[in-house]
């Protein structure tokens, strides 16, 4: 999986747009076509274009054009990346408060409080 | 749980940056002082404190000032929020390839294929 810092910025920098997010939200549903996907934005199909754009080259989505149809698909496996990330620094904070646990109870004993 | 298009922009612009992910690393083992967090960067303390105010701004990291020093501390309930959103866009492919498979099975049984 790549966790590379060039990765996970241009993942989350994807995402950090309520219209990017709103298509990745349609294609959690299911493949669409571009016109699908520009329907409910009351924004130029150009304007449409240049976030797909950002998120095909994020790898949160790919294209396949058939015809004059292009289809776009959600890459979940993009979303384990950002998952692997947080879940590497929940890791590291659960494993803090564990020490500190063990030292509290450690120091209760030592105590007898 | 705050899910709102503003909360979320903030919290994905806030990690699209390598420098602003390490630091949350850094917090991630614990709370610790600008300095501590400034240290392994080759950049002005200015510099950080400008990464630091954008992740406070976002809520990943609230800071607490004792006389002249100042200590950062992870807010790990903001990973919730990304989680959360993460989940439901999971949940919605999850949905969709449960109906693909109860079809395909659905049409084996007609088919007696």
């Amino acid at each position: 999986m790549d966790l590379s810092p060039g990765k996970l910025d241009s993942l989350f920098h994807a995402l950090g747009d309520p219209t990017r997010r709103a298509i990745v939200e349609r294609l959690s549903e299911g493949p669409a076509t571009v016109s699908d996907i520009a329907a409910p934005f009351e924004m130029s199909l150009p304007a449409v274009m240049v976030h797909l754009r950002k998120l095909e080259a994020a790898g949160l989505v790919v294209s396949e054009k058939s015809g004059r149809v292009r289809t776009l698909t959600l890459v979940t496996a993009s979303y384990t990346t950002i998952r692997s990330w947080l879940d590497a620094q929940r890791a590291a904070w659960e494993a803090r408060l564990d020490r500190m646990e063990r030292f509290a109870l450690g120091h209760k004993k030592r105590t007898g409080g």
